[in-house]
């Protein structure tokens, strides 16, 4: 028998690669952070011994949720400004009110909301977008989630940095600051098309190649963004980031609601990855990304929940049940994003798009232990005759109830083990009172 | 100081009669059933004594969800048969099943399991059409939910009736049954367009004008319906019914996502009522319901969930926050549907549908007491600035903590108090084995 940190025992396993798999009665092996073994629990039961076991007889195992595009600190946001069209909302509430309050401490408290949200909904890993970073990045490691930070380069000043080249500069050294962190990877974020011009842009083709990390933008999220692109630039903003070299591999464009099918094509030709946001695309009005035809011409397409000041929440059992509802009456077709491909959207396909696949994003063997659970005996999800279609049509947040990151425990029984939620509603009731007095 | 049943002390009331209106530390106070005051805590604390008092300090009290479509037994078949259009779906799988199982017991466990559900989620009445309406009827009044039962009329036959006259014959018996139930009307459910001949539906007019009943039908759901109807008839579906006088203020249109913008100012003029079913109308691919416009025209326009075998929950909290979201995108408007609006829907807009806005739908004094408190505490609803935005867009249905109908509660702490949970599960294990074995 060997004795190992954690084996979990499972009513099923679905371990996203192979696709079309889901196990009975499986148990999960995790030592030093790792899968080590998959396999009956019968089998599992005679070779090994765990420091913790669990028995979890009504619930199946998953790999965690990845968030493949959100602004965390915007939590302290919630609910202050809906109803609104994304430029008016942007321009007129949003950038104002960061203007005012916008500060270390806000990134700090929002990012920890966001954090609590996220693990209590099964989020392993996400892939942020604001200012701050380093504080983003401070917040994932103090609570031991797995997290992409993004380097913000954006051409106006705001506390955070003066212009682009302060923009790259501090990303850099965040960049150089974190290498030895092992759940924290970067990425460049130059924001939109519309708030980055050429040279900074061009800055970021080489620097990102250099450094191999990947890039995140918001590219062609609504149109307006289209018609304003074609005024002021002749071009389609998905043809400049083209010119400028960006379109490959190393890119996840953010929304990608406005595609024709040659722009699909050409996509998918340079490998590079959507990251599709359903419910702020709704809520905004933005538009609706043609998923089901951009993963047929091949596409990897990951999933995000935006910040949770435009959807409203960081839900991504949610977001995954919005992705599979809304491609199908898009594409017309009731057949397209079935249940399993909505979940791997949900998982592998953002380890793809952050270059994380050898690290996470599916229970194999070698992969860091990012699992969580799902308790399908409740009522919501019962009778279960596919447990992959219960957990994408049928379940709430609230039946995950363990979260392990790198095989660290941070979600035991629907609580979680590395917030301080006492000193956390402290915060915020201080947040809500600033944000409510003084726009 | 007036004792009174039951008196509730809440952080906000949303009565939705006003629109615009939260109270902030207020007070319900509840006697024989009814709503008999809303008023100041403080001033409440000094007038009333409630047998039965409850401090709800981070809680907001809203009118409990009115589900205005659903095939309650349909539960049993949650996940059986997903990722398939519309008809391929019901003629292959979803017949198939039924007329292998369906039965009086099918219906008695289906319609617990989603009673069960429902209560669970803040729905405190729903509007059926399924076979054995009989049972269902039975059922809502064991649980103390209060419902519309659907008289369902089909041409074909099944193990309810042989033929439409029987149908109906059986309908207007149970009718005349449940007239004295407090909690329980009826109405006739004639299935289709396409399932239903004209001359069952005349008898349904005569017959619906004579008992003052509403009329709900499945109509305009696909485009298919519109191409077949077209092809057999040279009309419209919602042409044929208005031909044969059902196009009135008694008639529920569930789904209608197939209208142009003149059957949209003539289904205003009828005074008509539409049932909007987004999560089904996405799963199915049916269709997209131009929801703004059809407000815009001074439609009623109420919310169904539609049955568990296409949504895939009986989730009203989930379903107004997807019909809020995808309204938004459909007009290319993000201030189309807001959140009041939304709340409007799933509630007092459903009671005007079933012709029970005198009794339930806003917490009115006067009116039943069919009430729900949500905490708003949860992380996920943190920090509050408008509760009403919270709950619409950011709340989860497990954050609903007490539910009462006609002032009894069913639900208390998350707990249901009429629905034997242990012999439930005991059913379901035994209609998972069947309906697994044996399709």
């Amino acid at each position: 028998m060997k004795l190992v940190d954690t084996l979990i025992h499972a009513r099923w396993i679905i371990p996203v690669e192979p696709e079309s798999v889901t196990y009975e009665n499986h148990s999960l092996v995790i030592d030093k952070g790792r899968i080590i073994d998959l396999l009956p629990t019968d089998s599992a039961r005679q070779q090994y011994q765990g420091a913790t076991t669990e028995n979890l007889d009504t619930h199946a195992l998953l790999p965690g949720f990845i968030n493949c595009h959100t602004h965390a600190a915007m939590s302290l946001m919630r609910g202050i400004a809906d109803d609104l069209p994304l430029m008016d909302w942007l321009q007129n509430h949003i950038w104002p009110l960061e203007q005012k309050w916008m500060s270390e401490a806000f990134v700090r408290d929002g990012t920890d909301l966001a954090i609590a949200e996220m693990i209590l909904g099964g989020t392993t890993c996400f892939n942020d977008m604001y200012f701050f970073p380093n504080v983003t990045a401070q917040q994932a490691i103090q609570h031991g989630i797995r997290a992409s930070i993004g380097l913000i380069v954006i051409d106006f000043p705001t506390v955070w940095a003066d212009d682009s080249d302060a923009y790259i500069t501090k990303g850099l050294n965040l960049h150089d600051q974190l290498r030895h962190e092992p759940l924290i990877t970067t990425s460049f974020a130059p924001h939109a098309p519309y708030t980055v011009s050429d040279e900074p842009l061009q800055r970021i083709r080489t620097l990102a190649d250099e450094l191999e990390i990947p890039v995140n933008m918001h590219i062609h999220e609504t149109l307006h963004e289209m018609e304003d692109a074609l005024a002021k630039t002749g071009q389609r903003p998905l043809q400049r980031l083209h010119n400028l070299g960006l379109v490959n591999p190393s890119l996840l464009a953010v929304h990608m609601t406005q595609l024709t099918a040659d722009e699909i094509n050409l996509f998918a030709e340079s490998g590079g990855h959507i990251v599709h946001c359903p419910e702020s695309n709704l809520k905004l009005a933005s538009g609706f990304c043609p998923t089901a035809q951009c993963l047929a011409a091949g596409i990897n397409v990951a999933l995000g929940t935006d910040g949770a000041a435009s959807n409203n929440d960081l839900d991504m059992l949610g977001e995954m049940r919005t992705a599979a509802l809304l491609a199908k009456a898009v594409a017309q077709n009731a057949s397209a994003v079935p249940a399993m491909t909505a979940l791997r959207m949900a998982t592998i396909n953002g380890a793809k798009a952050l270059g994380l696949e050898q690290e996470t994003g599916s229970l194999t063997i070698g992969k860091s232990a990012d699992v969580i659970s799902i308790d399908l005996n409740d009522l919501a999800t019962q009778p279960v005759y596919d447990p992959v279609s219960q957990i994408v049509y049928a379940a709430s947040r609230q039946q995950i109830t363990d979260v392990w990151v790198s095989g660290k425990r941070l979600l035991k029984q629907r609580q979680l083990t590395t917030v301080d939620l006492t000193a956390l509603r402290i915060k915020l009731s201080e947040w809500q009172k600033r944000l409510t007095n003084n726009r």
